[in-house]
């Protein structure tokens, strides 16, 4: 297994980003191909301590994209980027597997135009982990996407489920559809139609049925799909929900002396509310739907997070996500009772075309 | 000021309700007609101690609507329901404002059926506030409208407005866009169009620009408007993240011997974080964009989210709400610089019409 690593990519580029490589080869084994300016990330690796220089390699890239570049810019102009280089070494097979904390954009549209997307996906999906009551909850998409129709939450069902199964371990996971109500008729145009969908595609997902915006945090179950627009934002509002909560928790706490010495003695267990509530354990989000492991983290991410990133995309590559992802894909058209020999996405799709003409 | 309260409505009806309308009229001393089964709101009044027996009148409306009936059903078929009946009594000039915790989409319905939209109001929205670091955000739709077109966000823009000028107190409230990026260009191909609508109107709104998700809980703008259906994934993430992360917070505390004593300590300072993320305290969500003053109320309320609920509907019916979102609207013809014999919404639908075909 080898990782490759974008060393400028991210607010805390290079020296987090070697950081979390060198923690990442010590404690999971991975040979890392760490991509960027040489001179920066040799810098970086000399103040790292020990770790097995075997397992850790360079590549030198010139071009350095910044939070700012657009998507369409960096594709087109900054063709010698530590994203581009990176992503060419896993087109090539030279890797298994690519780690960004950089621009999410610019990952996605530079994976997209080297990697191409999997027969029978559409459009690829970001797909992100959410701590729940019981564990957690995998949703997708959260932003790669934001005007999606029917077919794509197809797809991202199947994805999802695919992603669950690896990261989380669960055998069968459950699939929520984000709507506005639980009833299966609640909803706009599109997630209407997604519903009939999921529905009649039987066995081959574990469809739930209609979830809401609360059922994140009460993992009513293991995946939520939804459009990259409503994702986004309940991605945002989780996420910010935890930092209010912490911040006036703070602003109360240390407004007594009473609340002061009660919180000091009650720390472990507010530490570990903390813990339980972090979503950067899971270190990167995958944009699943790729020929590829490409796993973007958070732009903030530290040497912890980054080296959380680097487990997942180990573990997506040992485990074949997209092979998976194919099979399953596949199975759907045996639920379906078609002809194996035409294409299977183009049997699902004519399917469900004909039952539902306004939908495409 | 007279308030119509709908003693039928909610999941602790006629309970809560009477008790909530009684505290209502002790405290605030507003009028109250209680609509709904007489004798059950005779038996509740009964048990309410002291109140003046002259400022609280009965209505007897036969039919209850209950949460599980369909609202297209309502319309039609219980026409003698409290909502019928109470949203009647406001249509009449004979009350100034109406308040249901009862079943939303009956109560959204039978609202546009009995009192009509507003001129130059296409859809009516559901506002809600939420509480945020610096203080509240007022966020709208929360779930009427889940197809908007751009106009549809001018508007939610106007109401959003006049009403956080009136329950939040604040002279020019800044309204932001809810997208998935705070760049201008960021966004799905609604609010892009919106983004350019809300632009052109000038002055006639204080507008920021895009929020994301997270801008909620850091207060960005006083207002945040959006479609009904992203705007209740918001609002129920954002409800249910108080929710997970007490319930871990509980959990945690009672784990230990010292945390449980730390909690002891701390007790005030906890009672205050949940007392500022008690979203209840504003007791009930407008419909906005009415002819009349209509106030829905969470499903759940007790009798003090009830008593809040009437507060809020006697502020907004004594401060004019309609007459004010009225003068706004025709203000934004004055910025756009257009004949004012001519209807101040087609002025500004044709204007936007012609910048950007695309979006109606």
């Amino acid at each position: 297994m080898r990782i490759v690593v974008d060393a400028m990519g991210g607010d805390h580029a290079p020296e987090e980003i070697v950081k979390g490589a060198v923690a990442a080869c010590n404690e999971y084994g991975a040979d890392i191909l760490l991509v960027g300016r040489e001179e920066q990330i040799k810098k970086e690796l000399d103040s790292c301590g020990r770790f097995p220089s075997s397992k850790i390699e360079i590549d030198h890239a010139e071009d350095v994209v910044t939070m700012d570049d657009s998507p369409s810019m960096i594709v087109r102009g900054k063709r010698n980027s530590s994203i581009h280089t990176g992503l060419k070494h896993v087109k090539n097979g030279n890797a298994d597997a690519f780690f960004s904390a950089g621009n999410t954009g610019a990952v996605m549209a530079v994976a997209i135009m080297v990697l191409r997307t999997l027969p029978g996906i559409d459009r690829p999906a970001i797909g992100a982990v959410l701590p729940n009551i019981k564990g957690h909850t995998v949703m997708l998409d959260v932003g790669a996407n934001v005007d999606c129709k029917p077919l794509n939450y197809f797809q991202f069902a199947i994805m999802g489920s695919v992603y669950a199964q690896i990261v989380l371990g669960l055998p069968r996971p459950s699939i929520g559809l984000l709507s506005i109500g639980e009833e299966d008729m609640k909803g706009n145009e599109t997630t209407k139609s997604v519903h009939t969908l999921l529905r009649s595609v039987g066995s081959a997902i574990n469809f739930y049925g209609n979830v809401e915006g609360k059922d994140l945090f009460r993992g009513t179950t293991d995946v939520v799909v939804c459009d990259g627009f409503s994702g986004n934002v309940a991605l945002k509002v989780a996420e910010s929900a935890g930092w209010y909560i912490s911040k006036m928790l703070k602003e109360e706490i240390t407004s007594s002396f009473w609340a002061k010495a009660g919180a000091l003695m009650a720390r472990k267990a507010l530490m570990r509310v903390k813990e339980r509530a972090d979503y950067t354990e899971y270190g990167g989000a995958p944009l699943l739907g790729v020929e590829g492991v490409c796993i973007i983290g958070h732009g903030s991410s530290n040497a912890n997070a980054v080296k959380n990133g680097i487990r997942v995309a180990k573990e997506l590559a040992e485990h074949d996500l997209n092979k998976v992802i194919q099979e399953k894909l596949a199975d759907s058209i045996g639920v379906l009772e078609v002809d194996k020999d035409v294409s299977f996405l183009d049997n699902i799709i004519g399917k469900f075309k004909k039952k539902n003409p306004q939908a495409e």
